[in-house]
């Protein structure tokens, strides 16, 4: 080994160190990751992803990685020619459609990100992943109306197997984190009778960082966190902001119903909620470096 | 309650107490269930099924089961349109064929079978689904072609991502079972860097038994057992039986397999194995009643 | 095995089926069985009890059966030559008789329960026999003149050894029903000084369902139930209930003490409380396949 | 306090030390004790056993005692009128005397014992008392010929319900002692229907301390130990003394079983064997001050 | 062994026994020991401190022990030239001397009190010596002036390292107490930067023997106890009798502090306090003759 | 934040990356490692030293740092006007120099690396100070003349208490590193006498890391490495090599122990053994970036 790589080394060294006061209070904490977007499909993007889960499993924090799943179930339903419909930005979801939902989430897109993060995971770390259905994971109703009145939507007709999150069952993911392993969860939950919902993967993540009492909640988006009317980020954002915001039509779509659920986490117990640019590489490990994080910080107040 | 329906209740009773030497002598055991053919499709069939697996938990039997999917992914196949083709009873799995391979049996019919016996199941029992990618339990290699013959298969070409099971991670299974969840496993390996396998799912059924030292393996067909040249089911079969009658070309096709797989189970170390009609109502439960079983015992000499 | 035999063994199945609501809700609770009368003299009615004993715990429920004792004390007596008196339906329990009755409860009747119980469990649960003065498990002191008007009963004179129950050791008991043991418990209670006390095995029962927090107690009498004016059994009976009955003399002797336990119990926690005939075989298993029980419910009010 | 109070207490202080090497040594063994004889009847006695008894589990040696009853089985017998034959020292055991020999044994002595103990002992100490019959922890068969010539008995007739031990239920006695209670066993086994055995408690204590690897174990006798020709007591005899002290008369009547039961304990792990003066108020204690014990040692060879 | 030896034996035994009521009550609880004075200088005392400590902990005694060093500190300072300053009563502690203090009391006496336990405990047994900077075992700050006052000191200049106790690390404590390690405790606190404070040994007893929730906290001294005016140990005294022999000078120097450090510890959960004289042998011992203690209780009022 | 430093951040975490597969194979290993030289004086490398410690330990490794102190022992004996001597370059250690080794080892040294770590450790985890003396941890001898040979040093008078490890007190270590702790050991034996002995620390690290069945031992120094006759560091060494080394006399003085305590580690199933240059900052941190490591590796043939 020449002095050169010694020295490189060391700066190396220093760099990982910096890394110490955050693994240092982080250590045995609990985050929960939405994971979706570029960062799903970007190959790069993936195998970063992949690894920084791995990484901040290896310092001590539990990871749990709620994955959504819209593109792939649109193209498998084209494929399938089954017609799609959207009411309100949400996919009416009759039980054909449903069927062709949970097998794209659970069958296709969980088992390819749990391969994934295994790739890069060693003999003691390992992904599991789990579908709502799983030992009734994720108890579920399905949507009501002012439930979706309340994230800026309003309907006029039935969306079918939209589901909301009544429990979930922390038991079975506390014996999953306990061992070692890395919980990937699909966003379908189970009603009384067994059947599934499709349920919206921020709710999902919002409602397991509550009930796991997270540290972090990060929301990895394709976007660089909630922006203000001159397209600047808004590092921090409080209740009011946010409703003045989308009173201005300035936050909108998809982004409500996501700020909404982080606000709801915020209110709940969760430390920290962050929105975040999932297209930057190794975005997820910037937590590691940063106290206040990345992105949107969403705040109570 | 009238006298009529205690004295019916009586009946009951005594029938209830006929099975006490039985759960006495497997409690505390590992029955591995494969399940598939009718009893996977006939709703009535269904039903009765997964009341027998989770009573089977209830007196104290760990069970384990794996399931197929051939029909399911032949159906999606075709809807979506891409060519099939079998070589030596073998789906030929290319990379685009195992994709929806696996997004059919972990995704759709794995979820469906969870769903089916958390529905009779309680508020301390849950089924758990597993892909054999999560937490890497099943860890396989496409299949060789010495494995092919030993089980009566010639191919000429590349059949592509068809497995073989190289280990089971036997801690992941512990740690649900001990926990009274009931694992349901999709017949899915996961190679060295991390692709799918399609597995024989009487093949990953044998090697779970074998890994988790099973009393009893029991395979759900659409036959009454392994039959004789008269059509006779043979109640108990060895070794050299079967070589006699895979010679004589009565024991052929998707039985070959199937028999060569039990014997390998009972060869190392599986208690019972058997193969039992799925067709006939409760025929699980029937294994309470009755310490040989029922339909074809296969033994080991 | 003829077809003939299988159609038989499904309609089993179906009956074994038919238990499983109730094990799913009963699972992981505690039953409290005072065992006596015809139950514990006739041999096939023993038979079936201690089978159901053992089924209970099999199906996982935690059972506690505390037993009475009666004719077989009044039989050593005579034969010892020794005076017997009972005051108000209470025996008079000096010195000399205590020794005799624990002697009969703890030596002879609870060993033969012990053994009887064990004759049908397998290798892993066990019946095991219990005093009170067993790791100090019934901490009693000599019934109060209060008390014993309060379950009907004037006396003019010192009855002795006849104790009341100040507590229970539900460590000990804990410790017994979670490593598959059945325990079996002697009326009997140990004193300040470690004399014994002669308690009535209902009091027992009951102060141990109240302990334990049980889901059940079951007094096997040698009666339909609770019977009205009429003769005929009452399926629920509430405390008002009772006075009344007890008023008009249609409630007396031994069935006041019971029904005051019976009540008290209901009123402490115990969710439910049956006064059922120990004539009737399989009687305790009974409770299995019927969710009100059989007999006289005792309720709250 | 005087200061005279306190040399005195100095001087306690220092006996009390000089124990300390013992217990040292003793911490976290298994002293099982046969109790028997004068130290069981005379209440001075028996208060000195209790205490010691208690004392030993304090300074955390696991006590097991077993004890013997015949005189009370004698007079109880005497009582009833049931006639007592003994064939070569041995108790004919016919089926009704079983009964009572039972009965005596697990309900008067051993509970007398029981409470005794737990007289001395406080809120984290318990005595226990258990049969042979309970949780199966004696199991037993009939004792053979061959057996009794062993042991120097020539029987020309049945002798009933004898027993020699088939194996110890060491899971139960661990579960036991490892909570802080004392077990106190009546020496009566289970046959394989249930049946009850009347064992030899010496016999008894030998193999509980074997099945135990027990660091000692201690006769608790009405003589001073084994004695020679001059009617000295022998500190330490072998095997081959024995031999010759039983041939020459000398050894003779019960002390021989004792003396084999001794050597068998000895040659089967138990560390330590004492036959030793019960008449001798603490005797028991005595074990602390003196690591080679006191009465007779027996030695392998 | 002679029979005289025998009696010897036994009137030891019977001593022995004088102790039970004392070792029932004490098993399992709590002794904080400051160990200081002659009982740390003379050899004689130092081994019967140290045989005391040891079969405390056999009898199930948790002990902890706190040790001071002024002695061997002026020594060490002494032999160094380093100049000493008392104020107040109190060492002027600057760096210098503060670096001399924690070597002496962790690096000298601390391990060789460790040493002469370990010398008469056994193979389960041993002492362990930690300072307050092991595991943040004690975190403290430097003194304030109304602590000093409230302790009797007025002080002109500042006194350096000298702290008081923020608080103490239960979970290490308990985790070596759990194990059969016995807790030698140097008197060293820890400052938030990491830097050491002296602290007065009696003061980290009573902290302590609070945090620990002790039965007991036993302050090894010099002195007969607290005496009155007439020179007379007070065998119980009270806050309200403390001021008065505080305000007439009767107690007066170290024994202030001492007085109320033992005040605090009582008006805060200690069960009992007591102050008794160190150069008596087996001090310690004596109190396990004797419930209420010896030489003088601090009491709450 | 700047786009700027996104940038930087993610160069940073694409550095933290890079240790990933480091992490992942040392995670639950234990490695050793001797503090000593620049590293223990130096403050910048000291802060740095402190914080690898830190780091490793919260990557999941077991650290367990030995520490020796040659040149504060050789200051504080000036100090205290000692005289020195040194025999075949081992100190001779009579009994007034045995003292002040272990004060200063054990009281000052150990707990200011203690201390130092504890700096830089969070809530969570805790270094604590121990001596061979605390719990027994290493019992020692005398070194033996063949002990010394055998290092290549002879002597030709006694050296007083300089000892030779006997055993390892695993159990404490593992009690301790189970919890968080990280154990900083000072290189003091403990006698069977209860005498402290001096031990070499690079022995006390080998005897240690073999022990515990260490991953890595890694010896901190003031040189590069292991060096050729040219000076070049080799960066691997094995048993022939340097007996060569010896032989020419290029491998001398302190460094023949080391490299001989190095063989026996690796030879008794310490997986990697390095000896490294401490004066280079981070040097302990460069192993997680290196899975050979830096130095001179020392292997078996």
């Amino acid at each position: 080994m020449s002095v050169h790589n010694i020295e490189d080394l060391i700066i190396k060294a220093k760099i990982l160190q910096e890394a110490l006061p955050y693994i240092r209070y982080f250590h045995g904490k609990t985050f929960v990751i939405k994971y979706g977007g570029s960062a799903m499909k970007d190959e790069h993007l993936r195998e970063s992803f992949a690894k920084d889960v791995v990484l901040l499993k290896y310092v001590g924090i539990n990871v749990i990685v709620v994955h959504g799943g819209g593109p792939q179930i649109n193209e498998m339903l084209s494929k399938l020619g089954i017609k799609q419909k959207f009411v309100g930005g949400i996919r009416k979801t009759d039980e054909e459609t449903m069927h062709i939902v949970e097998m794209v989430l659970s069958g296709d897109i969980n088992k390819d990100i749990v391969a994934l993060i295994n790739k890069h995971s060693g003999e003691n770390i390992y992904a599991v992943g789990l579908s709502g259905r799983d030992g009734r994971l994720i108890r579920a109703r399905k949507m009501k109306e002012d439930f979706l009145k309340e994230i800026g939507i309003e309907i006029e007709e039935d969306i079918g197997y939209v589901g909301e999150v009544v429990s979930v069952n922390v038991d079975l993911l506390n014996s999953i984190t306990e061992k070692n392993y890395i919980p990937v969860i699909a966003p379908v939950g189970v009603g009384e009778k067994g059947e599934a919902y499709n349920i919206n993967a921020d709710l999902v993540a919002s409602e397991i960082a509550i009930s796991m009492n997270a540290e972090k909640l990060i929301f990895l988006t394709d976007t660089e966190g909630v922006k203000d009317e001159n397209g600047d980020v808004i590092s921090s954002i409080t209740e009011r902001d946010t409703q003045l915001l989308i009173k201005k039509g300035i936050v909108k779509g998809g982004m409500i119903p996501k700020v909404k659920f982080a606000l709801k986490a915020v209110n709940n117990g969760v430390k920290k909620v962050h929105i975040i640019d999932g297209r930057v590489e190794h975005s997820l490990l910037l937590e590691i470096f940063t106290r206040e994080g990345i992105g949107t910080e969403v705040v109570s107040n």
